[in-house]
C-alpha cells in the first residue's frame, strides 16, 4: 500500500471554506492541511465566470507551489464555474463540492424534489441541477440564489429576526415546492443551518456539500493510496490575501475552533512563485 | 480665463460611485466624465488599509492613462484610507468625498452632534471625525458601520421589512444620541435614503457626501480654470473590471438614468498601459 505525506490543499474565495476544513479535520484527523482564502478578492459569488476562472487558477497555483498532493476546491462558486479552468491549467487531483453534494442529495430524496441554495453564480450555472440529473434525470431541482446569506453570516446575525425575514423571502418558493431535500450550496450557509431548517420545516433533509466533500475526499485518498503514512500530529497552515487578524477572528466561528498561524500573501504576485 | 476640455475621471470600488456621477452630471452638465468601477474586486469596505491602497493606486493609474484633468474618488472607503497613497503616487488634482461631506455636516448641525454611517473601513478610520474636528473640535461625532446596507441596496431591497429591521438595529445608537445631522458615508446609502430618514426621524438632516462632492468639484474646477470650454454635449464613458451587463443593469438604479457604453478592462494588467 502506498502513502503520501504531503498536505491536502484547500482553497476558497474567503473564509467560508473553513466549514469544509472543519469536516476534513474530523474525518481525516492525521492529514496535514494548507488552506488559502482569497480574502482580498472575496466574494466570488457575484462575479462573472471569466473573473472567477482567473482567480481560481491563481489560487490553485499558489497551493501547487506549496507541494500539495490534492486540491479541495471548498468554494461552491469555483466548483460550479471554475473547476474546468483549474483542471485545464494543472495536473493535480482536484475535488469540488458540487458533485459530492449532488450525490448525497440524490441519495437522500424520496419525493424526487430537491432544493438548492447558493450564490448568484452557483445557481445561474445550474451545476447542481446538471450533476443531479446525471444521476437521475427525473429529479426536479429548484435552485434559489440567496446573496444576502453570506453578509448576514459574516455579520454573525445567524439568529436575527432580519435574517429570518430574509430567509422566509428567499425560501418561500422552496416551501411551496414540496421539496424533501435541500442542498446548502455555499460554504457560509452551514452557519445559518438551524434558521434555514426552521424556515423550510423539520421534514426537509438538509445536505451540507462541504461535509459530503470531506467524506468523498477520504474515499478518494484511500483508493489512490494518497493517505498520510502512520498517525502523525497534523499541521494546519492558513494563508490569506488580506488581513490575517480579521480572518483569525471570524474564522473561529467557521472552523468551530481557534485558528493557528495565519499568514498574509499577495496572490497576484506570489502565485506560483 | 483658462479652460480644460479633458474629461473628469471618477473611480469607485464598484457601482456605488454612480450616485456621485449623477450629481456631477447635474451640476456640471457640460463636463466629459470617465468612470471606472472595480467590480471584479468590490467591495473595498471590508478590506484592510494596505489592500485598499494598492487597489486605489491601480484604479487611479487606469484613469490617468485616459488623460483625465482631475480625479474624483467617489468611494468613501478609498477617500478615508487610500487618498494619501494615490496622492503620493501621482501628481493630479484629487478630490475625495470625506471632506465635502464633513464640511456640509459641520455647517448643518445646530446641536453639534453628528452621526456618520459607512463601511467598516471608513468608520474604523475615523476620517469623518478627524475632518469634522478640524473644522470644529467641539462637535461630537458618532460613527456606525452598517455593512449590510450595501448588499441590501444592491439586492434592491430598499424598502423591504428586513432592511428596516437591519436599519433599526444599526441606527438605534444614533436615535438615542440626539444627533441632528447624519452623513451618508457610503455611495450606496442614498438608495436607502427614505428608509434611513424614516428610521432616524424627520428632524435629522441627512447629508449625502457624493452630492456635496459634486458641488466642491464645481468650485474646484472653476477656481483652477479647469472647466470645459463652451457648452459641448458631454460624453460619458464607463469602464468596469467585471461583467458590463450586470453593471449596466444595476447601474441604472444608481445613476437615475440608463447607462451608455460600458467597457470591461483588466485592471491588474491594463492599469497605466
Amino acid at each position: 500500500m502506498s502513502y503520501d505525506s504531503r498536505p491536502i490543499g484547500v482553497f476558497d474565495s474567503g473564509i467560508g471554506g473553513l466549514t469544509v476544513v472543519q469536516h476534513l479535520m474530523r474525518v481525516l484527523p492525521h492529514e496535514h492541511i494548507i488552506y488559502f482564502g482569497d480574502t482580498a478578492r472575496v466574494p466570488y459569488g457575484s462575479r462573472s465566470t471569466d473573473v472567477v476562472e482567473r482567480y481560481a487558477v491563481e489560487d490553485a497555483s499558489f497551493l501547487l507551489a506549496k507541494d500539495v498532493k490534492a486540491i479541495v476546491v471548498a468554494c461552491n462558486t469555483v466548483s460550479a464555474v471554475g473547476l474546468g479552468a483549474v483542471r485545464a491549467a494543472f495536473d493535480i487531483p482536484l475535488l469540488g463540492v458540487i458533485e459530492p453534494g449532488a450525490r448525497a442529495a440524490a441519495r437522500a430524496t424520496r419525493s424526487n424534489r430537491i432544493g438548492v441554495i447558493g450564490t448568484v453564480a452557483t445557481i445561474a450555472s445550474c451545476s447542481y441541477t446538471t450533476a443531479i440529473h446525471a444521476i437521475n434525470p427525473s429529479i426536479e431541482v429548484i435552485g434559489i440564489a440567496c446573496p444576502l446569506f453570506v453578509p448576514l453570516a459574516e455579520e454573525g446575525w445567524t439568529g436575527h429576526p432580519a435574517t429570518r425575514l430574509v430567509a422566509e423571502e428567499y425560501l418561500s418558493t422552496l416551501r411551496s415546492s414540496a421539496i424533501d431535500t435541500l442542498v446548502l450550496g455555499c460554504t457560509h450557509y452551514p452557519l445559518l443551518h438551524d434558521l434555514i431548517q426552521d424556515v423550510v420545516g423539520s421534514d426537509v433533509r438538509i445536505i451540507n456539500s462541504g461535509e459530503e466533500t470531506a467524506y468523498e475526499t477520504t474515499a478518494f485518498l484511500t483508493q489512490r493510496g494518497l493517505l498520510v503514512q502512520g498517525s502523525p500530529q497534523p499541521s494546519y497552515r492558513f494563508f490569506v490575501s488580506d488581513s490575517p487578524e480579521k480572518f483569525r477572528l471570524l474564522g473561529e466561528r467557521f472552523l468551530g475552533m481557534p485558528l493557528s498561524e495565519v499568514v498574509k500573501v499577495d496572490i497576484t504576485t506570489d502565485a506560483g512563485h
